[in-house]
């Protein structure tokens, strides 16, 4: 047993009652601290980054030194999948992820291998173990991956989109081959959450980023069918506790009831979510984790702990809140408002 | 009495019965047809074709003679105020708009003029008389204006954003000078609107398009105050009849039951909201416009049959129905799918 010594946030997922709301950030380790800054630069770009384990771990742990965070999660990015896929990812300065070779045909997709998360993978894996280490026992590690859709969304149109037209005309045109692609990736996400799990991380996340760019009914034929499918595949037990799953679909405040369906313990909401309808939605069959906008950490502390203490609440005195901006910090706000953030949350949610 | 030939989009706009589900589509006059290109080249610029009465009209014809959609919309663009508002608006290849003299103060506001649409944006009720002279009563044609927030978005933020992080520290920190360019917005958007109403426009669109980014506090806040605002002071009645207006907010899925307390008689979904889900917030209260995902013109044409016979379905027997897309036509697609979505509407609705 190595429960961590703050285990205010496997807690809050596990819909424990808590001393006070456990809160971290996505994104929390990034572009806005200085201290991150100046260790990219030292790695190069940013594959090499989360390539070395050592930095990934320094940086992993930025977040936890600076404010206070009730969990680290592994510095990374959900298109180390695709990249291992041998998609061609590169990634171009003002323009986000470009994949030079997308997958647009049914041979495109019976090309690709399901990577060995023991192998060209390894480096997660590695990463966890090394921040676990780090950490020593002072916050949970969070592991994470993208949801199938959201990494064949890049996979399939090449990089970012608006319309997402070419990944949509197969899904109306040719489903059999996008869903032959969401197989494979849902297998390579299983095995990869499980490692990460095995190197020791206490939670796992899963962001279904574009999951909200899809009709009710594509949502739930082409990515929630196989967030089901990760939930059900993975090994959810580590220092013989179980670890908690989250699910996160941007825009999927409609859905949260499908979602709850799926087994998963925790529920990300967006900040256009309103806390209270979530709790219609769902019941009390899992947490929820969020929900302030992002845009929040742009105002003036006064006003940054004026709105945790409405989302605070908003969510209700019932245990199950782990809080959170509903998607992640931008680069561009300053660190100190990101700190206010964290001393409001835990100085106003203390009983 | 000039009621129009074909009166089916206003009859389903008021929830009388139809012989067959009108339909007309966001954007449909535009890049995706090439008559469109051949008229753009002739005008130069956006905004030149834009203030071109004799070639707006041109282009706003095109979709209804090419497609037999049952509503005309003019064709302009929601930057007509800001533009007239003296905001320095250029158009930036793969940029999209920008605004050289962003608005960031109350100095700034204070500053900026209420345009006379008799006067500065005279160009574009005069564009409404022309194109429905040109109609010859043959279907209504529909006026439109951008919501204050969304205006407000590109005035603040000097164009498109991705975290609208300038306007949200203004909604934070300055609620009372972004209130007072809202305010100022929303008695332009009003004057704009009542004078294509006076101009001949038999129905008015009102495009919130940015307004899904907010919270649902902040929502209420800033956008829809000045929605309801707007909707009061329209004058709205053409030919004697009722003018219907048509709300759209792109991502208000959850907050239909608000917009139809407006007074709008038609509410535009976007694809991500259930139709069945929709008529349970609004009752009977209102129309209800939508809601294909734009992506389904990529599709081949019986995929695109099929869908639409899956929305007819998804929005039931009841009166009230004006079908469009969830958004507006995308620039790449081709016009022959356009032609075959309108077809399946107008066969497949026909009882």
């Amino acid at each position: 047993m190595t429960r961590p010594d703050n285990d205010t946030f496997l807690r809050a997922c596990r819909r424990e009652p808590t001393d006070y709301t456990p809160v971290w950030l996505m994104r929390q380790a990034g572009r806005y601290l200085p201290e991150y800054r100046r260790v990219r630069e030292k790695a190069g770009d940013f594959m090499s980054l989360c390539r070395n384990t050592e930095l990934a771990t320094e940086v992993t742990l930025q977040p936890v030194d600076r404010l206070g965070v009730d969990a680290a999660i592994l510095f990374s990015d959900i298109l180390t999948i695709p990249a291992a896929m041998d998609c061609g990812l590169r990634f171009v300065s003002g323009e986000g992820p470009v994949m030079d070779k997308p997958v647009r045909s049914e041979a495109d997709v019976g090309a690709l291998p399901v990577p060995d998360p023991g192998d060209e993978l390894r480096y997660v894996p590695d990463a966890v173990a090394s921040v676990r280490k780090a950490l020593n026992n002072r916050v949970p590690v969070i592991g994470f991956a993208g949801s199938p859709w959201t990494l064949a969304t890049y996979m399939v149109e090449g990089g970012s989109s608006k319309t997402y037209g070419i990944i949509k005309r197969m899904a109306y045109d040719e489903p059999a081959v996008l869903h032959r692609l969401l197989d494979k990736l849902a297998r390579s996400v299983t095995d990869y959450l499980n490692a990460q799990i095995a190197a020791g991380a206490q939670a796992v996340q899963i962001f279904d980023t574009w999951g909200g760019v899809l009709t009710p009914e594509a949502f739930r034929e082409f990515s929630l069918t196989y967030l089901r499918r990760i939930v059900n595949g993975l090994t959810l037990v580590n220092d013989g506790e179980r670890v908690p799953v989250i699910l996160f679909t941007k825009g999927g405040g409609a859905w949260l009831g499908d979602l709850a369906d799926t087994g998963a313990d925790v529920l990300g909401l967006d900040w256009q979510t309103d806390p209270a309808e979530a709790r219609r939605q769902v019941g009390g069959r899992v947490a929820l984790q969020g929900n302030l906008d992002p845009a929040i950490l742009y105002a003036r502390p006064e006003r940054i702990e004026r709105e945790v203490a409405r989302t605070l609440d908003a969510f209700g005195p019932e245990p199950g809140h782990v809080f959170n901006l509903g998607h992640g910090v931008n680069p561009d706000v300053d660190p100190a408002h990101a700190e206010a953030l964290l001393a409001a949350v835990h100085s106003l949610s203390r009983r």
